[in-house]
C-alpha cells in the first residue's frame, strides 16, 4: 500500500470532483479542520502538520490508479485526464506543531480551488487525527510523571506500521524521551531505545547465562529482562552477574520489570540492587502503562526510573479517536455553514487569537474572523502558498521544546488528568457570531 | 515512511540479533501469535496472514538502513553486514483468514532460526493485531443489522493510512458490502461506495441545484444526503427533483442521513419520499454508528436501507487494541515458556483442535500439541516453507465467504453483543498440561 497516493481518499471526493468538473465548480474555496469536542481531555496538542504539507506538495494521481478508477466506471474520460494532471496548488495556514489548542478552533485552514481541497480532505484529517490524537495522549504521560524517562513501546499494538511510526513522532514532540521503533528513529531522528524480551531470556538454559551473553555484545546497552521467571531472583543474578561483568569493563545500566504489582517489585528489586553495590543500576518499568498508572506509581514513590509506555499511548485506549472534521467555510467568495442538528460549523476564514495571564499562563482564547482587530495572539500562521511550502521545517526537536514551552503555560486546573470543569474558555467574537447570522439570513 | 521496511520492528529485536549473532544463536526457535484475553468479545476473526505472508517473502534490509543502524553504535560491522544480506527462510503455519478463534489459541506459528523469527516479531504483531481487532469488530455490526448494507466510512479517523485501508479489507472479510476507502478497492478489489459531503451543499447557493448537480454528473450513484440544513425540508427537495430528474432518465437511489435522531428522522424521511412516489429510495444513515446503536435503530424498526459505519469500526473504539503477544514456545529443540506473574505462556509446537455439535455449530476447542492424535479439527494449516508461500493465496471473496460461514457456526449465545457467561470453553489438553510441568521442573 502507499501511504501518499491520492486514492487514500474517500470515493465521495472524486464522486463530487467529477461534478464540480462538470459544472465549472471551481471557484476558491476554503475549509477548516477542527475537533468538536473533547470529553476526555483539558487540552489538546497539534501535531501532523509536517506530513500534510509533504503530502499535499507531492500529490499527484498514479497512472494505475487512473486505470482503476476508470473501471469503476463512475468517472468520464475528461475528467481521468484531468485528474490525472492533478496538482494541489492552495494555501494553507494552520497553528505550528505543538501549539496547545481546543474545541472548535481551527488548526489548519486550506484555501484552494473547491476540487483541491476536496480531494484532500481524507487524508488531511487521517494525518492531523492521528498524531494530534497521540500527541494529546503522550503529554498526559508528561503531566503524570514529570522527570522520567518515558520511552514509547507501542509499534506493535498500534494499529499499522504508520500509525507506530507516526505515534513514535507524536510522543517525542510531546515530551517523550525516546522510541523503540526503529524506523521513527531512522526518518526522524528520534532517540531509539530498547532492552530484551522474553524470549531472549528463555532462549539460554539459565537466566543469568542470558545476562552475561546480552551485555557482552551490548555493552553501551545493557538493560536487563528480570521478570521471566521469578523477578527477585532474577535480580540476585543481576548482581552476581554484575560482579563478573565488572572485571570485563562492562556496567550493567538498568533492569526492566514487565509484569506482577510494579511498585511492589520496583521496591524490593531496588533494595536487592543497592545491598548488592548496584546503586547506578537504573529500574525501568512496563505493561499496560498509562497516565493514570504512572500517576499511582508516582504518588507511592515507587523506586523507578523510567516507563516503557506503549499500547495505552499508541491506541490512546481511553479516548482512541477525536471528533474532528473539514470543513467547508467559505465558497466563490461566500461564507458557508452547515446547520446540521448537532453539528452546525462557524464560517469564513477564521483566526484564533490567544490571551495569557501576566505570568504567561493561558487565560483565554477567542475565535474570531482573521479580518478582526484584536490584540490577542493570533494561532495560525501561512505554512504554504501556491501548492508550496512557504516556511522551513522546523528541526523536530525545536518543535519538541517549543510543544515544552506551550505546556509550561497550562494553568494548573488544565494539567489535572480528570477533565476541568468549566473547560478552558473559547469565545467565540462579535464579528464571527454576526457572519454566522448573516449566513443563516441567506439562506432562509 | 516504508510500511513493509525491515526497521518496522523494536530496537530490542536487533540488539538481540547481534547478541545471537555473536554467540552462534540460531538454532531453531518457534514463536506463537496468540490473544491472551477478550474481555469485551465472544469471538475473534482471524485476519491480517495475507500481509504478514507478503512481508516475510519480502523482507530484507536496504542500504540507507543498514547505513542507519550504523550510526547507532550499537552493531557491529560484521552484524550489519549479515543483516544486509537477511531473508527471512522460515515456516510460517497458521489459522485461515476468516476462521473464529478465541482466548490463547495460537493463530499463527513461526519456525525459524532464532534470528530470524525474532526480527519479524514486532510487524507480525501489528499485522495481525489491527486485522483481527478489526474484522472482530466489523463481525459485531453484522450480527447487530443482519441483511442491511453496511458501508466503511472509517478512512478519516482510523489511525494513519495503512489503519483505513487494512480495516476497510478486515471489514469486508467480516461482511461488510462495501468501502468508501477508494485505495482499498485498488488494492483488493473490495466493492467502493461514496455519496456526497455536506461541503458539496454548501458549495451550492440552493440545496435541489446541489442535488442536480450531483445527479446529471453522477447518475448511476445519485444518493444524496440531505441533512445540511433540515432534513425533512432536505427530503421534500429530493421529491421535488427526482420528477425533473426522471424526465431526463436519471433515477434517485437513495439518500443519506448523517445527524439527529436517526430512527426519527427515517420514519419521517421515509413518509415523504413514499407520499412523492418514491419507496424505491433507499434511506442510508451515518454518523457515530457503531453495533449498539445499530441494534437499537433495528430494535425500532426504524426504514433504514444501509448504515455507514466509521470511526468506532476502523479504531474498534470499545476495545481499541486487543492482549496479543507473539511468544517463544521452543527453541534448539527444547520447549520453552515464561512464567512471570500474570502472563505465564504456554510451551511447544501446538495445535487448536475444533469440536462441533451435530448441528455443525462450535462445541469446544481444545489446545494440545501438534503430535496429540485428537479427532477434533485442526485449525492450524502450513502456509509458508523455506520463506515462501505454500499454497495460492486465496481470493478476498473467498476468504469473505468462509468467515460467513463461520459465523454461521456462532452458537446463539456468542453471537449477542455482551459478554458470555460461561466463555467458549477452550480446553488445555493433558499433553500440553504434561509439556509445561516438564518445562517448569526443568527451570526449577
Amino acid at each position: 500500500m502507499r501511504p501518499d497516493s491520492a486514492l487514500i481518499t474517500d470515493l465521495y471526493q472524486l464522486t463530487m470532483m467529477q461534478a464540480y468538473f462538470d459544472h465549472g465548480m471551481d471557484d476558491m474555496a476554503v475549509f477548516d479542520f477542527f475537533v468538536r469536542d473533547m470529553p476526555r481531555r483539558n487540552f489538546l496538542i497539534a501535531a501532523g502538520l509536517e506530513q500534510v504539507i509533504a503530502f499535499l506538495e507531492g500529490l499527484k494521481v498514479e497512472p494505475d490508479e487512473i486505470d482503476y478508477l476508470r473501471g469503476t466506471g463512475l468517472f468520464s474520460d475528461r475528467f481521468l485526464e484531468y485528474l490525472s494532471g492533478f496538482r494541489f496548488r492552495g494555501e494553507v495556514h494552520a497553528m505550528p506543531e505543538g501549539t496547545l489548542f481546543f474545541s472548535n478552533e481551527p488548526i489548519l485552514r486550506v484555501t484552494a480551488p473547491l476540487p483541491q481541497a476536496q480531494l484532500v480532505e481524507s487524508r488531511i484529517i487521517n494525518l492531523l487525527h492521528l498524531q494530534t490524537l497521540i500527541a494529546s495522549k503522550a503529554a498526559r504521560m508528561g503531566l503524570a510523571a514529570p522527570g522520567k524517562q518515558l520511552v514509547d513501546f507501542g509499534l506493535r499494538r498500534a494499529h499499522g506500521a504508520e500509525a507506530g511510526v507516526l505515534a513514535a513522532r507524536a510522543g517525542y514532540i510531546a515530551g517523550l524521551d525516546a522510541t523503540a521503533t526503529v524506523q521513527a528513529g531512522q526518518l526522524f531522528g528520534i532517540p531509539v531505545s530498547g532492552t530484551m524480551a522474553h524470549s531472549f531470556i528463555e532462549a539460554h538454559d539459565d537466566e543469568a547465562a542470558a545476562f552475561r551473553t546480552f551485555a557482552t555484545s551490548q555493552p553501551e546497552n545493557t538493560i536487563l529482562l528480570i521478570d521471566t521467571y521469578d523477578t527477585q531472583a532474577g535480580a540476585e543474578k543481576v548482581v552476581s552477574v554484575a560482579r563478573d561483568l565488572a572485571e570485563r569493563g562492562i556496567q550493567i545500566k538498568g533492569v526492566r520489570i514487565d509484569s506482577g504489582d510494579l511498585a511492589q517489585a520496583a521496591v524490593q528489586v531496588r533494595g536487592i540492587l543497592d545491598r548488592g553495590g548496584l546503586q547506578d543500576v537504573k529500574i525501568l518499568v512496563s505493561g499496560s502503562l498509562d497516565e493514570h498508572r504512572l500517576k499511582a506509581l508516582m504518588d507511592v514513590a515507587a523506586p523507578i526510573d523510567g516507563y516503557g509506555i506503549g499500547t495505552r499511548m499508541d491506541t490512546s485506549s481511553d479516548d482512541p479517536y477525536m471528533d474532528c472534521a473539514y470543513k467547508l467555510s467559505e465558497y466563490a467568495g461566500l461564507a458557508r455553514r452547515k446547520q446540521s442538528e448537532g453539528k452546525a460549523t462557524w464560517p469564513g476564514r477564521k483566526q484564533v487569537f490567544r490571551y495569557y495571564e501576566a505570568d504567561g499562563t493561558l487565560a483565554r482564547d477567542s475565535l474570531s474572523l482573521e479580518t478582526d482587530d484584536q490584540p490577542g495572539q493570533p494561532l495560525l500562521y501561512p505554512m504554504m502558498h501556491a501548492g508550496t511550502r512557504r516556511m522551513v521545517a522546523p528541526d523536530l526537536e525545536q518543535v519538541r521544546r517549543y510543544a515544552q514551552a506551550e505546556m509550561g503555560r497550562l494553568p494548573d486546573r488544565l494539567r489535572a488528568l480528570d477533565k476541568a470543569d468549566p473547560p478552558y474558555p473559547v469565545q467565540i467574537a462579535d464579528p464571527l457570531e454576526a457572519l454566522a447570522r448573516e449566513v443563516d439570513a441567506r439562506l432562509a
